[in-house]
């Protein structure tokens, strides 16, 4: 077999410690008691330190959404077929999905990709929509899905590879079109099942702690999948060192590329939101490769499941929601999407004291 | 002494519970696994059995903020001085304070009344705003304050049923402009140790369990607002089955008004978001007084305030939201305007399996 370079990740720039230092004094003087917006004074003093801007703004917001299918749906994880990974890029493109409207209701736009879906999409074919656009969509599969990894690997490392290079050009793209803010979205039946071996492989957890009930399966289902993954773990033997032979061998094509969201993100400074449990296994990636991305992460919600807050605690991430959501699409980055601007909303358009003559705290 | 007739209580109608059969149909059809919006789902259904409607919206917003001061606060109990309750009116009139930017944030219009500051109010002299503005702001106190709990009731009971009278008028002035979903909020240097001997002496938890740091005060503070709960439930010994003479004996001009907007909207069927602590309290009185309206009640976050996350148990509520907020003003529950949107958005305007083509769940 040839041997090839390593992949070049993209450098993370260092967080401004200034920026994050004005942003903290500021905060300090606006008209309220210090400390009582708390988790939303946090986010804009991240904000500002991600951003260098002391007012960060976040108008210009996208939900990156990357759909892909997976072989291990011939194991029976999923309680839908595959087929349904490309009936949903036909609902996002005509603006249906609950993804759709979240972002129309957030102000932001989405750009759904076609990583890897089984099926053709027919309505992606010939769609021309440029970067920028309210709605995105872009007919880019690296393969029709990727192999059942409970009999051998997902996929070759050049398309794992593929993968997070679409991921970070979809980011270089938007952010040529203008963006201050991205959140991670996933479409893929299946898709639990390999965030959950990515997620075991990547933490040490056992599948059992790693896994949930995916779109809603029963118990039967629940421990067959348990042990499809402790295949997929046992048969691949994934390096938990080497982030990319972990994704190629058990992950899918839209969590590598979504780890290339976050990377190429993070690289340009601009803070991502994390949906759910198939972007957090994409997170555990892209800070394997890139463990400086971890202080550009913003945690939208904690999802239903079990696996997730697993995640978000080895990234040192707290949840903004706790709504018990398990749709994926990227709904809960949507929703959180609120949350951000109001932080910045709240830290440039609040009075201060000495403003609004308001007296301060008494000695 | 007079005897008074009782006050009459406004009658709250049943929850529609056809509508809210159709509406639950309506969300197992749409483009996701049964069940995966969670919360959301349950936020459209609930909608839908409070107002009727099958597809239930929420254009009309409006943040009511009630004001007042508290004569406890000469007990040391708080890190401000009281002028911070009028100065603060005088901030939201000008669309400095937390809650202004959320409530343009959210697309609502904020109604703040001044209920009983016990300095004037400079910047309410002569304004006119009418119901249905952007920003509305009524000049009406009952009394310039209450008198100290510490050492006796805080008003007459008068007093107190023309707080809640306030409240059902405000409410009645807001709906007469148009309103689909109301918000509690409140204003008054104090207030929280008021909400926690209501707190106490509507549910029977300790003052200890009942109170918390409010705007931030230590230890020494912490404990001295303990006793001077103990006190104020020592000394003016309120009738738990009495949530007027709870009201009048150890709560709050804000409060008793707070407990009137609540009555008020269910009385209307007009869903209520409840901001945290001082809104619970309220909540708890409305309850004692009317309890059909906890059906008309949506939890917006758990409030730092360790008794608000025991009124919420009480009330059978579940918060949207737990960000660590202690402001109070309504900002909790403005920021939940957002996430009740998106659930009627989402029940509204997601395609059903059948209009996009996609396959359901496999048997």
């Amino acid at each position: 077999m040839p041997h090839h370079a390593p992949m070049r990740i993209p450098a993370i720039p260092a967080l401004d410690l200034t920026a994050r230092a004005a942003a903290q004094a500021r905060q300090d003087i606006l008209t309220k008691p210090r400390g009582s917006l708390a988790r939303l004074e946090h986010l804009a003093v991240q904000l500002a330190s991600i951003t260098g801007k002391t007012h960060p703004t976040v108008a210009r917001k996208c939900v990156i959404v990357m759909a892909a299918d997976h072989g291990v749906v011939e194991e029976g994880v999923s309680l839908y077929p595959s087929e349904v990974t490309a009936q949903m890029l036909g609902n996002f493109v005509r603006g249906g999905a609950a993804i759709n409207v979240l972002a129309r209701h957030a102000g932001a736009r989405v750009t759904v990709i076609n990583a890897g879906a089984r099926a053709p999409v027919p309505a992606l074919a010939g769609a021309s929509f440029p970067p920028g656009a309210p709605l995105r969509a872009v007919d880019a599969p690296i393969a029709p899905g990727t192999a059942n990894i409970a009999r051998g690997p997902a996929m070759s490392r050049d398309r794992a590879e593929a993968a997070i290079t679409l991921g970070l050009r979809t980011v270089e793209d938007e952010s040529g079109a203008g963006l201050d803010l991205v959140a991670t979205g996933d479409m893929g039946i299946g898709n639990t099942t390999a965030a959950a071996a990515v997620t075991a492989a990547l933490t040490g957890i056992t599948p059992r702690r790693a896994a949930g009930r995916g779109t809603g399966i029963g118990g039967d289902a629940f421990e067959r999948k348990i042990g499809v993954i402790e295949r997929a773990l046992a048969t691949n033997a994934p390096d938990p060192s080497d982030p990319i032979d972990v994704a190629r061998k058990v992950g899918g094509l839209e969590i590598a590329a979504l780890a290339g969201v976050i990377i190429g993100a993070a690289a340009r400074r601009i803070p991502v939101v994390l949906d759910g449990f198939i972007s957090g296994a994409a997170a555990l990636i892209a800070c394997g490769l890139a463990p400086e991305a971890a202080g550009y992460l913003i945690a939208s919600h904690e999802s239903a499941e079990p696996g997730h807050a697993l995640i978000l605690a080895r990234l040192g991430l707290a949840p903004l929601l706790q709504l018990g959501l398990r749709l994926g699409e990227g709904t809960g980055a949507a929703l959180a999407f609120h949350l951000v601007e109001a932080a910045c909303r709240l830290h440039s358009e609040m009075a201060t004291f000495s403003e609004a003559g308001v007296s301060e705290e008494e000695q």
